[in-house]
């Protein structure tokens, strides 16, 4: 007889974005002549750059002729987009990776949830509260966790981030061996200082752990935060990074990231011997992926020209002015937050209000959609996340009618 | 300490094609003046149908602007290309698939390798020899199977396919839970009738086992045969089934495939109640993948369209005719083989050579690449695989070469 993972059925309900989805759905369909603004999920909005689309449309025309048509690519991507990759974003910045040490992926997303299978089901993990659910999601799947419980699941350990710590992970004094941080973080908009990251990296290496990193918002850095944990020394045998254009470039519909895998970066088997974690994700993905689109790739190493990388600046800097303009808001309705500096997100203490119940607020007042921050973990129970990813207009408009009604 | 999945370890060295390209490599690099002509890896060389490109494009100017841009798309894939792979490939040939049990993904590499997920790993698998590596590698790595010895994991059930059964896999006298199978067959290309497909349905039914059934290659299907398992009664609530543009209209390097789950498939947690995998993989797809990029999907959907399908049609009307000079070549040689009527491989026996010496002999005498059938398991030991994707021009030197040194 053919038995299911077991695991499945401890994962919370549905996925939050679809919840929420179906409340946005439910209250339009009640409300048909309202227009709904979503500051929800952090989807982008404006179209992909010039440099982008013009390099797309190359890629597809080498694809229309036999002389330049491109079947299988490797699976780890093009050396042209690992190359640029490795030049721009981190040898530019001081950070050594090298080409090969950059694996192109369709997003992040998968990244982030595929990473957890080279590992042992009994490792201890420390995953911070609130999250991007996904980091919990997929070990839970995975079975390194018991059932659900009060908002958490048993076995998982849980990095409080309040008020009190501002709103940052402390470095644990128990060993856990696999963290996971982000940052700028998702979904509390805060960022790390390079000593505050060194102590993770120092304590990754007293304790031979690993830190998974989601640098997926780096692009949203304005202050001298690293863009990169590889601009801590010693980073490299402990931290593996995960980076997308999603953000940075406007390619949440187009798919495509990478995940850094530096070739010193260990981990250990029964014997205590060093595993190189390079060759198994190598294995991993050769196995179990079959590369990006060509033309997707094409758009993505136009980033790295110079009109991309204007234009890129430009995307981001709109977001960030729709940011200022929310904090701006928030500041006038005297609500505390954190974020929207360096991050498009802005996390708002809701005064004391049930994350759900301020979110329903919102929609059905305003018919503004935020994220409840509770959907992030028992410690944004009593926030909610608001995104700067919308048109100018829009957030303006948004701000206005929460200014009406709060 | 951060400590690895050891069933990595038991993985036999590298991928197989990962093998074959550093062998050609190192021949390439040895003879610089020597043309290699590549019919080993099933990748296609013909570009990408005009149909596909010009909605290709489309899609990509669509990302150009506000208005129409597109970002995070629905992970299951746009409702618009679902319903054109239901109408199309299920619906008009009496397979009664509707859009919301199609799952488009970026390839059915990644779908066949991570459906086992969704299962305990306690099930008893069937897997047939020769096969496909990625049924196999993905089971291994999941923890499915004991250590590798003489050519096979411990714990996994080869359902071994031979001369004497007509490379066909025998319906089992044992009760597997989960059985993969492929038609029309890669590695040897048989394809499988009504009849022997309804044995397997009945077994299923009756042990309340799952088939994942791999159409990847159903386009190039000539004879009566079914192309798909959906057109055998009663095969919903026992299968699955992997669908790919990739052979049926070049999309190898431009990723995009789908996965049938029907509503009825079920599988069984420890208290024997059915649950339905189609929520399983819904929530397996939300989690870990979000969605293919926009433009491939549009690109995809244009297979459907005249054109398309005229086009299509011509495109493995070609690699059939490509097909048909290997077998003449084989016939007029003396050698033994299956396939490539209703498919693009054609399978070789080699008159008792060692598959692995085979291919060298090909590779050195004539710098002709095939695949050697022992990287599919045991059963092909003395088979190699020659596959039909390349131009006409290079099939036919290829076959000269081979009648000059055979």
């Amino acid at each position: 007889m053919i038995r299911i993972n077991k695991n499945y059925s401890k994962l919370q309900a549905s996925y939050l974005f679809a919840d929420i989805a179906e409340k946005v759905q439910i209250f339009q369909n009640e409300n048909p002549d309202k227009k709904v603004i979503k500051l929800g999920i952090g989807d982008v909005t404006k179209p992909l750059p010039n440099a982008c689309i013009q390099a797309f449309h190359q890629g597809v025309d080498e694809m229309a002729k036999e002389e330049t048509f491109r079947g299988y690519g490797p699976s780890e991507g093009y050396a042209f987009l690992r190359e640029a990759v490795s030049r721009h974003d981190f040898q530019k910045r001081g950070a050594d990776i090298s080409p090969d040490e950059i694996f192109i992926s369709d997003g992040s997303k998968c990244d982030t949830a595929n990473f957890q299978e080279l590992f042992s089901l009994d490792i201890k993990i420390a995953i911070p509260d609130p999250v991007y659910p996904v980091y919990l999601d997929s070990n839970v799947m995975a079975g390194r966790t018991g059932e659900y419980d009060n908002g958490r699941y048993k076995g998982i350990n849980y990095l409080e981030c309040t008020k009190e710590n501002g709103f940052m992970p402390e470095i644990p004094h128990e060993k856990f061996d696999l963290i996971y941080l982000c940052f700028p973080n998702n979904p509390v908009g805060t960022t790390a200082s390079k000593e505050y990251l060194k102590q993770w990296v120092d304590y990754a290496r007293q304790n031979r752990s690993l830190i998974l990193f989601d640098a997926a918002y780096e692009s949203f850095i304005r202050d001298d935060s690293p863009h990169s944990i590889f601009e801590i020394q010693g980073a490299k045998e402990v931290a593996v990074e995960f980076r997308s254009f999603s953000k940075t470039a406007g390619f949440t519909g187009t798919r495509c990231a990478c995940t850094i895998v530096p070739k010193e970066c260990v981990a250990y088997n029964a014997e205590n011997d060093r595993i190189f974690l390079h060759s198994l994700w190598s294995r991993r993905q050769s196995t179990k992926f079959n590369g990006v689109s060509y033309p997707v790739q094409k758009a993505a190493h136009a980033v790295y020209s110079d009109q991309g990388q204007k234009e890129t600046r430009e995307l981001i800097s709109y977001y960030l002015g729709n940011a200022d303009i929310i904090t701006n808001a928030m500041d006038s309705l005297g609500y505390e937050y954190v974020g929207g500096k360096s991050s498009p997100y802005i996390w708002i203490d809701g005064k004391g209000r049930d994350s759900w119940e301020f979110f329903q607020v919102l929609l059905s007042k305003a018919a503004v959609v935020c994220t409840p921050g509770a959907g992030f973990g028992r410690c944004g129970d009593k926030y909610i996340r608001i995104s700067a990813f919308n048109s100018r207009e829009n957030v303006e408009e948004a701000m206005q009618r929460l200014k009406d009604i709060l």
